[in-house]
């Protein structure tokens, strides 16, 4: 029994994976239950087990890892990095290394999905995922000594400057727009001298 | 013969007008050539008459006309303010006016397509449009006195930030992305004292 367990976890967690790839590189219209089957290669049937509601379930969890996925990312930068300006950079320049070694594919991974789902449900995870993300930076930011209401100012900033950047770049096919934007948002997180 | 020219060139326009709507609601992939033509109510023959090339012919000529608007639209602003800051604030203002009274549907009329869309004539036309429109800054940055190898890096920046700022109050569905972004655009071009 713990074995078919984890086997059905195997599928689900494939599903997910492929899903949330997909949705990264080509948004929400364009990724079809077909090519989730076929690009995982889980069986049609185990879709419909794991994910009764089907697509907007499966993106909705795809969505989900992916956010989660982000989010350690983030705290794993900063847990390494002597303070915020370098792990600003860090960050930045990790981002930046995906982007070009995808061939210039792998953005954030919900960005594509957040401007094109007409989805109601899965616009919502997305808001859930930012609303987490600027919680989390604003804790970095308030435990760096920073006030608070300046906490949420400066995560705002920091969310949307980072997206915008990672889009330009994209269409760009250059990491220009990372390196410039690392700069300004070190620039605003510098203690003053 | 003129108004023959005159009823052609209008169902063009249209065509090119609905494409663009749909573009920036939905992205690349939901917008059909079927979906086209019952939302512009031009006829099927129509379409192919002026987009030879199909629907990658009327997108990318949906996104230049799109990124033309936005460029005028720039201008204007620029050249109604007393400077740099309060032009900022006023595009700012009315970027949040629009995606808010559209329910906050109207973000980036490009930036959905340049996201998901895997055509790769499309993604070029958007490079392009970023590209004039990180020139157009560019000189208005230069002729306010900025340096141009700065110029080019806080032309990046606030492209970039407003593009993120714009995704993030969409799916937030809140104008604090924007206000927050335009307020550290403003601090990033006030002359220092």
């Amino acid at each position: 029994m713990t074995d078919e367990l984890t086997k059905g976890e195997r599928t689900r967690k494939k599903l997910v994976e492929t899903t949330a790839s997909l949705l990264r590189c080509q948004g929400y219209h364009a990724t079809g239950l077909s090519q989730i089957v076929a690009a995982s290669g889980a069986p049609r049937g185990s879709l419909y087990f794991h994910f009764p509601g089907g697509k907007d379930d499966l993106a909705t969890a795809a969505l989900e890892a992916s956010g989660e996925a982000w989010r350690a990312r983030l705290l794993d930068s900063i847990a390494g990095a002597a303070d915020l300006g370098s792990a600003l950079g860090t960050i930045v320049g990790a981002l930046a290394d995906d982007l070009e070694a995808s061939g210039w594919d792998h953005g954030c991974p919900v960005a594509a999905v957040a401007l094109e789902s007409t989805s109601a449900p899965v616009r919502r995870t997305i808001a859930r995922h930012f609303e987490s993300l600027l919680e989390l930076i604003v804790e970095l930011l308030i435990g760096h000594g920073i006030a608070p209401p300046l906490a949420r100012e400066q995560a705002l900033i920091g969310l949307a400057g980072i997206e915008g950047a990672l889009l330009l770049a994209r269409v760009m096919r250059s990491r220009a727009p990372l390196v410039a934007m690392g700069r300004a948002l070190q620039a605003m997180v510098a203690p003053a001298v």
